[in-house]
């Protein structure tokens, strides 16, 4: 992604791992600064999911790979058992990160998976590695897939409305929600960006700062405003990422405000779009389970109380929307309606 | 209404006039600090407007009304035609504070039609006081046949979503969508309100903190979240105000959002009801405008930028939600179907 830095534009992927430590774009100091976290270890790594120092789906599935691999490099000596019994307990520690998003389970999964193959501890230290790099580069290669898929419902002329951000700040780099918007605006496709600045963590200033500095036009409103635009006729489509897709239950978890966002466009017969990898499928028929996150998220903005002494909030995280609320699901491998999938 | 005032609870009205003075509880202050603005006259009254610190359909509909007795009391001389001049001039002002609510329109034609009767200066003076407090006392009567009506709806152990602020602090006293829930309250039902936050002005802090002084239970929660909780059958009905009701038109004006409730009551088959006076019904068949206000109450929380540097926000202060949304309007004079109207 394009990043502004000193008045330079450079070249930035939003997380990558190098000599066993793991950097990524600090999100909790954007918009305001751009700033580079590293993470030396496992730990380090799943505090900064917790505290969403790093977050998006697929950004936190590639995160815990990488986590599970700097867990690998820490681990010394040469017994197999133990060191696999430090993978598994580093595996608990990423899946107790952060309970929607699917990716995360998935990734941790993959890696898990390899060590069935290893015959010592440096072979399935090898194997993680190259297991995380895979994935992340997998991930990567989905992301400008699910780009040139979706790019091609773009049309020249549209507005669209995305719902948090799901751009390359939720990914390795070019974003999933984001990535048909970047691909037809670098094809030179006129289109203006209604952005949601989704309450409560405002993940909209993300999107519009990524925005801004790809040179996309756009503009911020409140989730409040999304309807009145529908209305109006003034937003074509709705693109959206999604946390998980639970294909069986029909339906898919994604940031809450989303499921809003649904029923008002099906209700104004704009089509809505879920861009999302593979890695964000989710094959079982287990009821995806809401992070409740705490209510000062809502009654405090960057430590400012904007409620009375006193007051209470709720918070889930996300909210599920069924398929039928759903045009199409734009992924790698293909755009699908609901039933095909 | 009960506001707390260094640990005592006070009654207190929204709005009252007193020796020429009107008096109203600032709310740009609110819910940090409880203090009283007082306007000398109505060109303070008319800015008061402006800047929300008096507002709420009923509320500055009911200060136009006294923003004029202001001007008549501040006229010297006992040239009639000069009189009627000077509150046509201030009529003007006040109609151009706010565009959408039509209860300060009609208040202000209020106080324009008495003037027809006046045979001399101290004539029009006087009937114009006594029509601005005849307006008040009808607002307040209104709330309260309003709370007496709706209350009616609420079964003993629901809960209820509220959108925006619609409560004392929007009219004289008591409020509209909130009066049922005060009522149903006092007489012992158990009831449990979602309270919208409202961006981007957060009217929802004026509603959390007035339940808080009622003792009434109550959440706050994102704006996007009232469609999770719909979904999950946890809302029983929602009650709202409104701006203006344009019956002939078959659709009412009120803080943006409301639309976006309403589509996903009905979505999730919740009754979604508004409480309104009969003054801010509108018989007339002109679209409503809806007020557009500055990006920056979007951009800016307390001050405090929340978007990068350069970002742009479009932020319309109100939507238009159509009649067949609505349950039923609650007014003082009974509780009517959109047919019915």
């Amino acid at each position: 992604m394009k990043v502004k830095v000193e008045g330079k534009v450079l070249n930035y992927k939003n997380i990558w791992f190098e000599g066993g430590k793991l950097h990524f774009i600090d999100q909790t100091k954007l918009p305001f600064k751009f700033s580079i976290f590293t993470s030396n270890n496992y730990r380090q790594t799943a505090a900064a999911i917790k505290e969403m120092k790093v977050r998006g789906a697929p950004a936190i599935g590639v995160a815990a790979a990488y986590a599970l691999a700097q867990a690998a490099l820490e681990f010394e000596g040469e017994n197999l058992d133990g060191f696999v019994a430090h993978i598994k307990k580093a595996s608990s520690a990423m899946k107790g990160t952060r309970p929607t998003a699917v990716d995360l389970f998935n990734a941790v999964d993959e890696i898990l998976k390899v060590l069935e193959k290893g015959r010592n501890v440096e072979d399935c230290r090898e194997l993680i590695l190259n297991k995380a790099e895979a994935l992340a580069e997998g991930s990567l290669q989905a992301c400008r897939r699910i780009g040139a898929n979706g790019e091609k419902l773009v049309k020249d002329g549209s507005s669209i409305l995305t719902h948090c951000n799901a751009g390359a700040l939720a990914c390795v780099d070019y974003g999933t929600a984001l990535a048909p918007l970047r691909l037809a605006h670098s094809r030179g496709k006129k289109i203006f960006v209604f952005v949601d600045e989704t309450r409560p963590r405002l993940q909209g200033a993300l999107t519009e700062w990524e925005l801004q500095n790809e040179g996309i036009p756009h503009a911020v409103i409140v989730d409040n405003a999304a309807g009145f635009y529908m209305q109006r006729k003034e937003i074509d489509l709705c693109i959206v990422g999604a946390d998980r897709i639970a294909v069986k239950n029909g339906y898919f978890a994604n940031k809450v405000g989303t499921y809003e966002k649904a029923v008002l466009a099906k209700e104004n017969n704009i089509p809505f779009y879920v861009a999302a990898p593979m890695s964000s499928f989710d094959f079982s028929i287990k009821e995806i389970p809401i992070e409740e996150r705490s209510g000062e998220e809502v009654l405090y903005i960057g430590g400012r109380r904007i409620f009375a002494k006193g007051a209470r909030a709720k918070n889930p995280a996300f909210d599920i929307t069924p398929l039928e609320y759903v045009t199409a699901v734009i992924t790698e491998t293909g755009v699908f309606k609901p039933a095909e999938l």
